[in-house]
């Protein structure tokens, strides 16, 4: 009877094409419903224009314009100058799911899944019956290829209705035109907010959108530059799995343990690879094919207790503390928040992928005191607009105690309460998003350590900010005081003894027991034009206004004795620095420091620096460290603790 | 240089295969850090069980053990007394994804991906290195085989390590031993809640589970007998999209539209296929083959005007009321609640797929009063653990404001917080979930719309047991001061006058002006076998309580004329009804009902029926209507508003 069974059910057993799965599936890839389906759609073609163009280093100049119909159908059409797509690759790219060229390369690409434009494709064709066009160009000289097509889901293979060569207007580029059966009524203030969010963290690139009404919305790029172009790596071998280690074995052509460690993995040299196999017990000479399971074990286990370089950083392309915080100050311009922080994480490893954390925190100002914080997540430079509950980053978010810096959290747990904005930036050779539709980052415990280091960072940084401010408020109100007051009483006692008024200094001096160290921050227009930097301002269309950061900072030595200290102001890593006064005795790329031979008591310093490559407020506020001296006795600065 | 550029790019163009998609991205499944990736392969290891006893209409024995090495890797073995497995159908089952036989079949089913077990295989190997054994036996009188398999992701096929033939001392089934690296420390506590909440969704299973230090939990059965066998249905015509509609139409064996109509879809009889037909301006005898885009379009926009019968429900093999309300019941047991509240939808249809919803709402008693109310979610008797923020059931409760039935609820929207439980269980032959992991179900609006109608409905439920509470609480002050006072009163005047005490009747009745009806519910042990239900109660090992529910209601007229109208008592469809008194004038599956030709002021009228099939605590308050009377002059009951 069993057996009878067992044969019937047998028989039903079939194999699922990937493309089959997903058209039943739609809401996996984010066509879950009309709004999403539009956003989605938008999206997909976006990314895929702004990775074309990155590829192939063109500035990416995108156009995006939705036709919208009555019955629910809209046409989306996303057009790139991109390098364009040979003929024989359209249906490939197209016309099947998991298939592309960035799955099995290691580094920060927008797509890594191989699926986002085709099911575009299968979407449209779904709700539509409509078939997909699509218009590519390679070359100036030669005609475009025009190609429609659908997914034959049964095969997960592209049937094309027809292909052709036309004239078209353009140097090289891809054009997508696809109908699908969405809600752009409710999608329109998503769409728009996707594209605002996208140009913000892509500030290379120039996204022109035209409505359905015929508005057209430009956003400008705001660099000329590319981003640093993200290199392909090797895996490293922290995080690497057993399995995969044993696979990446299986099909290497290097013949012996040492080779195939150094060939296959990134940061593995001769003295790293020699040292993994000495404290694994292996023999280098072994042919990686023969090794059993019990030995890789050993490797696997070894790669964790042999401190291995961290992997390049080439294959990532953060998007820079500078341009998150001028980002953040564009888009909260009208909230005149009251500080702007941000945090950057060095770059960590999982899973064998490199990733790296960046976050930023707004507070204060105009910003609703009520209800939840608002979080902005980014994944290698895509907002991420949906899911945000189950997100790493809200987790991250949510785990840590924000109550004391302002904001209203019950038990210190959940998504804060108040006037604030969370940003967080992952950029990955692998993002793990929690689906195909990458609207949320999975609990990979490595990402969420660091986001939640950063954040914590951000949150010491914001204390930091409001310590300072306090104390400050707090001393110069002893200082008013004692510099209004004072004198006043000297002046009366001396005149009613009628006696020579007395020098105060040595009495306020005494009062004051401090190192006082003000600063202020200016900007100075210049019509040259910039100093060269890693991210010119001048745009071609819309001209930036390029400015010299002065910094100017006040030294007086309020203590009994003469003070010999060193003094640290920390500038940001896309800065150049100008003129430096007093000659400090070191500049890096992080900091300028000077050395303070000796102060005497009531004496002042006048320090100044002056950046060049910053726009106006990327760089706001001092950061000030002292060492050699009790930074108890300093108010303005900070203790110094390396580099 | 563009041409050369996107010759480049198309080199880099590859096929990725989905197991090596599924490798990389292994948090999609569910297996995103160690602790989801225990849980999931247990659940993955039960629900497959389930699914096997269930398609041979067997009841569930399924067994469960963990064993955890110091090192972090856990080996699990799920074991069932299912209808085995062929030999040859080893390999693609427990070595391919995207390969199974729940896909293609339209019915209400645990597994449906094609994903589940192949993955916890892939898992497996990927972090351990090792094969995954399985051993299948499909008949008694012959020998078990034993299969150890791995998956080649290139290929997407199993590597068969070996395979042969063991005795194995049972009748027949299937266990699957897997090694994965994974946290039992940190994930105990969820395996031990999945397998908890999975007994109670699926009463007839029989589930033991050993952990690794040797405790044994056993899940009794509850039930006797297997759920409704859910029958496998075609699409039924709502909510197809038109891209399925004209792919339906590309592989159908039928020559003429209306034949078409009839053979490839649920719910269209002749009459309907012809009113489609005629509506969409069709001929009814043209060859699907040959239709238009435009004609397929017509034909699909119709499929909504027209009103087509409600699928059938026989793939659906919802929990029902009784249970859930039974299932509560016991796990709540310790808090003591004040009420629990159920209630379900009619089927529905969402993409062509019938889906049902259920919910409950747990109130009061000992549960906390800080804090969000706990939401349990099941979709196809599978409980839901993780994501809870992004699923629908959470955004559907989220919705609805809860303040006026004592919960806590900023603003009226988000999840509230207070002494609740909220419970939702959604059957489908197509589960949206939104993602493979099959953790959250994605925001799908004919789904979402039906969990709020659900939820509304138990908080109308709520609401009308508050009401009448509190209405039945002031009347019963009035009843008992107007007879315990007036006839003090009464007396004590008549004593006074030297007059006889005047019958007081005639002025309670006046006073209160109302129909009161008042009812108890009780239960009565029988010894003998219960009769047949749907239901049966009779456990092998734990014998349960056969009762009787006696529910007895009694109506007293307080107007002042005879009152004639009709009483309504609803009954749990599971139950049987012994005996009624007075004799009802109907009786159906959801309710009795008597009519009451005149009750004269001051008269008593005493009703009471039984119900057999249930449990002590099944029905524990009745639910009465009444019609042709003022309701407003009735206390104790509502307005019928029809069946």
């Amino acid at each position: 009877m069993s057996q009878i069974i067992a044969e019937e059910l047998a028989k039903k057993q079939k194999e699922i094409s990937v493309a089959e799965f997903f058209e039943r599936n739609k809401h996996i890839l984010g066509f879950g419903n009309r709004t999403r389906a539009l956003i989605t759609s938008v999206k997909e073609g976006v990314d895929n224009a702004l990775d074309a163009c990155e590829d192939a280093s063109i500035l990416p100049d995108i156009y995006v314009e939705i036709k919208n119909h009555d019955d629910g159908e809209c046409i989306i059409i996303v057009e790139d100058n991109g390098p364009g797509i040979i003929k024989q690759q359209i249906p490939h790219i197209f016309g099947r799911l998991l298939y592309g060229s960035r799955f099995h390369a290691i580094r920060q690409s927008r797509g890594q899944q191989g699926i986002g434009i085709s099911a575009v494709v299968l979407y449209g064709q779904l709700t539509t019956g409509k078939h997909t066009k699509i218009i590519s160009k390679i070359e100036q000289d030669r005609p475009a290829i025009i190609t429609n097509l659908v997914i034959d889901t049964n095969k997960n293979r592209a049937e094309i209705i027809n292909t052709d060569t036309i004239h078209w207007d353009k140097q090289n580029g891809t054009r997508v035109e696809v109908s699908i059966i969405a809600d752009f009524k409710r999608g329109k203030k998503y769409v728009y907010d996707y594209l605002q969010s996208t140009s913000i963290v892509n500030p290379h690139a120039r996204i022109t959108y035209k409505e359905p009404d015929g508005t057209i919305h430009i956003f400008e790029r705001t660099a000329e530059q590319l981003p640093q172009k993200a290199e392909e790596i090797k895996p490293h071998p922290y995080g690497v799995e057993l399995g995969t280690l044993i696979k990446i074995a299986k099909n290497t052509k290097a013949r012996q343990l040492n080779s195939f460690l150094k060939t296959e993995f990134s940061s593995m040299g001769d003295r790293t690879s020699n040292a993994v196999i000495e404290k694994a017990g292996l023999d280098k000479n072994i042919n990686p094919k023969d090794m059993t399971r019990d030995q890789f074990l050993a490797l696997h286990k070894t790669f964790k207790e042999i401190k291995i370089m961290a992997p390049s950083t080439d294959c990532l392309s953060p998007i820079g503390e500078t341009l998150i915080k001028r980002s953040l100050k564009t888009e909260t311009q009208e909230i005149s928040p009251e500080f702007i922080i941000t945090s950057s994480r060095p770059p960590s490893v999982h899973s064998g992928n490199p990733f790296q954390v960046e976050v930023g925190l707004v507070y204060g100002g105009n910003l609703p005191k009520e209800g939840p914080v608002k979080i902005l997540r980014f994944a290698n430079r895509i907002p991420l607009l949906y899911q945000q509950g189950d997100c790493l980053i809200t987790q991250a978010i949510s785990s840590i105690d924000w109550r004391r810096y302002g904001l209203t959290q019950p038990a210190g747990k959940g998504i804060p309460t108040g006037p604030a904005i969370f940003m967080a930036h992952i950029s990955s050779t692998q993002i793990p998003y929690t689906s195909e539709s990458k609207e949320a980052i999975a609990d990979v415990e490595e990402i969420e350590d660091e986001v939640k280091l950063a954040f914590r960072e951000c949150a010491r940084k914001v204390q930091k900010h409001i310590n300072k401010k306090v104390s400050r408020v707090k001393t110069r109100e002893k200082f008013d005081l004692i510099t209004r007051i004072l004198p006043e009483i000297a002046k009366k006692s001396a005149h009613m003894l009628d006696k020579p008024v007395p020098s105060l200094d040595p009495i306020i001096t005494k009062i004051m027991d401090v190192v006082w160290i003000e600063d202020v921050v200016e900007y100075e227009k210049v019509n040259r034009k910039p100093v060269q930097t890693t991210l010119a301002q001048e745009g071609a269309e819309k001209p930036r206004e390029n400015v010299i950061t002065k910094s100017k900072i006040m030294v007086v030595n309020y203590k009994r004795n003469s003070q010999k200290f060193n003094l640290y102001a920390i500038i940001p890593k896309d800065a150049v620095v100008g003129t430096v006064t007093p000659k400090p005795i070191k500049i890096t790329s992080n900091y300028i420091k000077w050395s303070f031979d000796s102060i005497p008591p009531a004496e002042k310093v006048d320090v100044s620096f002056e950046l060049a490559g910053l726009e106006k407020g990327d760089f706001d506020e001092n950061d000030l460290y002292v060492e050699n001296i009790n930074p108890a006795y300093v108010i303005g600065a900070d203790k110094w603790e390396g580099d």
